[in-house]
C-alpha cells in the first residue's frame, strides 16, 4: 500500500537521478523516431496534454499516432528535433508516483541549416513507477508562446 | 563548528543532486513571478552581482526589488522568461558551505512569437546550508555578451 | 578484473552523478580556453571523432592541437563558447566502462552581440575511470545539421 506523504522540499536523490534519466531515455526514444517505444513510456491510459493542441491524445495508441505523424513531417522535411528537458524540480508525491515540474525546448536543426529554438514550454508530469523504471499518466505541456 | 576541507574532485552524489535541485526550484520562482520567494533563496545579507549591473543588489529587501521591477516589466510586454542553469561544477567546500559554478541562459518568449536566447551567463556562488535548503550568500553573474 | 554486466536500464545514482559532474567540469576547461588540461580529460590515446572532421583527432596531443586553434580563433573574434552537455543516459557499461549518449550545444556569444546556437549535436561517448576520475576513450560529435 502506498502511503500519501507531504511534498517533498527536496527529493532523495535515487529518486532525482532516476527521473533525470527517465526524461532522458524517455526524449532519445522520441528524438530518434522510435515512436512506439516512445508511447510505451506512458502508462496504457497514459494522457498527453498540451495548450497547443485542441484535445489531449489518451493512451499509448493515440499517443503513438500523434508522435508518427510529427516525426514523419520532420523527416520529410530533413529536420533532426532534440527535446531538452531541464530545471527539474519533483515537486511531491510517495514512492511510488511523484510529480514532476520542468523546462523543455523543442531545437531543430534544417539539414545545412542553423539550429533554432523552435518551442520553450514548462512540463508538468504525474509519474508511476512501473517495473524496473518510470511511466507518465499525465504530461501537460504549455508553450510559452501561447500563455 | 565547520572545518574547511580540501576541494573536491566530484562533489558526494547527495550534495550534488540537492545542488541541482535548488537551482531548478529557485528559478521556478523568479520565472514564476514569486519574488518575495526568490528573494528568500538568499541568504538575509546575500549578495547578488552582475556585470550588467552598476553595483550589486545587497540583502533581500533590494533583491526583492530588483526582481519585482524586472517581472513587472516582463509582465507588461508579454514575455515568458525561463532561467536554464546547467552545467553545474562543485568546486569546493565544506558540508555546509560550497562553492558552484554553472552556466545560465535566459530564454525569453514573446506571447505569439519565437524563443530567443537572451543571454548566455556565467554563474558562480557561494551557498550556505540553511534549515533542510541551501541559499545563496554570494552570487556573480557574468554576461558572456559583456567580457 | 573488470567483469561485463548487461546494460543498465538505469545507472545508479553515484555513478550517475559522477558523470555528470565530469561533463561539467571538462566543457568548462574548454570553454575557459585550459585547452592542455581538455586533452588531459581523454586517455592517452583517446579519440575524438566528429561528423564535421574529415579525420579524428587521435591521443591527447592532437586534441590539444585542435582545441587550441579553434581557442585562438574564438578568442580572436572576441567569441565566447559555452558548451552544453544534457539528455545523458548512460547506456551500458560495468564499473569501470560506461557508454553515456547525451545531446550538446555550443552557444555562442560574440562580444556586443546575441547568443546564438552554433551547433545541436548527439555526443557519444566510451568513459573510462582513471584514478579519481574519469576519462573519455572515444568520443563521436554528430552535427544535427549534417546529418
Amino acid at each position: 500500500m502506498t502511503v500519501t506523504a507531504p511534498a517533498w522540499t527536496t527529493a532523495p536523490a535515487e529518486l532525482y537521478q532516476e527521473i533525470q534519466q527517465f526524461y532522458a531515455q524517455q526524449m532519445h526514444l522520441l528524438d530518434d523516431g522510435r515512436v512506439a517505444e516512445w508511447a510505451g513510456t506512458f502508462t496504457p491510459e497514459g494522457v498527453f496534454a498540451a495548450n497547443a493542441q485542441p484535445a489531449p491524445a489518451v493512451g499509448r495508441d493515440a499517443i503513438t499516432e500523434a508522435a508518427a505523424k510529427a516525426t514523419e513531417a520532420y523527416a520529410a522535411a530533413g529536420v533532426q528535433r532534440r527535446h531538452w528537458l531541464g530545471m527539474v524540480a519533483v515537486t511531491g508525491g510517495t514512492g511510488d508516483t511523484v510529480t514532476a515540474r520542468c523546462y523543455a525546448l523543442v531545437i531543430e536543426t534544417p539539414r545545412g541549416g542553423r539550429p533554432e529554438i523552435k518551442a520553450s514550454t514548462l512540463c508538468e508530469d504525474e509519474l508511476v513507477r512501473a517495473g524496473g523504471t518510470w511511466q507518465v499518466r499525465d504530461r501537460r505541456i504549455t508553450r510559452d508562446d501561447l500563455i
